[in-house]
């Protein structure tokens, strides 16, 4: 009787809140992205509407959703990360509020501080960090503003641009020794982690793939000492 | 035979994720904080060691932590939110690393994004929001940087200092107008959320109590037409 717009968390499949994975495993419709990973997908109910996302653009899973929760089944949107944390959530809550189609969104574990922790890498720490800006790597950057924001700087979907952001905070006035990180493969099995400086870390990263998150900042050096931090792959 | 560093999660016991439900309930001792609710405490067996947070200082829990740990425990060390948002998981697990004690640290629901949802609150939101910077209110403030900043701010723990942080932000040319709002009781059922501007905010939030959020910036006045977004209270 619902739409459920539910945060599948970074990757790792026992990270999906337990809310969510008993919305996955009672609902009629799943319509769920390409980063969500198989072993969620195959959570729904065998009879289940599955419908991946990459099928299909933005304004026709909007439709779909509307569509379904209209027809009273319970459709579950299963979005990796948060729904609200570069998700697209909003924007799909604001079509279903619009249409009368009444709503729930679940979050889920951002890959934030999830991914960097999986590499040993606390975003605050204290006496390190006690900020953490998140930007989007894809979108317009004010290097001004982030070289003079201290504390954690983690970019999401930036790594095809990684040599113009490193250069960028560099240009601003960002220490070149600034300790940065890249992270692909977000808390699976294929997890890779690079750390070098803010000055060499386009190079260090080179051959990377996404989906990466980028992290500047002091907290990086942590990941030396942390080396039993360690993601899962179970699920309950 | 490992201390696994658990995230809660913002407080609805729904949005532990499935892993740390799982190693709550085959746990040997549970050392929880203040904010975990009892819902998830009672999760643990029976017969399991529990041990409240508010009892002992960070020392205390620090040495238990590696006691139990090196006796071959299964220790759940269960915090709110998230163990590296402001949840000092780094330095558990720093002590944890130098005693030689397997550890794992398993994510949570962060409340920087999870509490604002619970409000109707996208913290990023294509073409209003691509940044979040998340602060201690606590902490020293740059506000300069932070008025600078643009998309969205969150500060946590920051309720006892909301005047000043206003006051801060617009003294920093932030425009006043700049809608901003106040959410305590993360995720359960007694959210209590105000939404105002950075002018009016400390004068509208008056005799809320912590624990609480402070959001600002235009994602707020998105909370008007995302009023069917809610918490959850069930646990799987």
């Amino acid at each position: 009787m619902t739409v459920f717009v539910v945060g599948a968390g970074p990757g790792d499949p026992g990270l999906i809140t337990a809310r969510g994975l008993e919305l996955v495993r009672s609902c009629d419709v799943l319509v769920h992205d390409r980063l969500v990973c198989d072993e969620l997908v195959e959570e729904a109910p065998a009879d289940a509407i599955r419908i991946g996302r990459e099928r299909l653009d933005q304004d026709e899973i909007n439709r779909l959703l509307v569509l379904y929760g209209r027809r009273g089944l319970n459709v579950v949107r299963l979005k990796g990360g948060d729904p609200f944390v570069f998700g697209r959530g909003g924007e799909e809550a604001l079509v279903l509020a619009e249409a009368g189609v009444p709503f729930e969104v679940v979050p889920g574990v951002s890959s934030l501080s999830a991914v960097p922790a999986g590499s040993g890498i606390p975003v605050t720490h204290r006496g390190v960090s006690s900020q953490v800006t998140i930007a989007n790597g894809q979108g317009a950057l004010d290097f001004e503003v982030l070289a003079r924001a201290g504390g954690t700087l983690v970019f999401f979907m930036g790594l095809a641009r990684l040599a113009e952001i490193a250069d960028g905070l560099v240009a601003a006035g960002l220490d070149p020794q600034t300790p940065a990180a890249v992270i692909s493969g977000a808390t699976t099995s294929g997890q890779e982690t690079v750390v070098a400086t803010v000055g060499t870390i386009a190079a260090a990263a080179e051959g990377f793939r996404p989906p990466a998150l980028i992290v500047v900042g002091m907290v990086v050096a942590l990941s030396e000492r942390l080396t039993g931090v360690r993601g899962t792959l179970a699920l309950a």
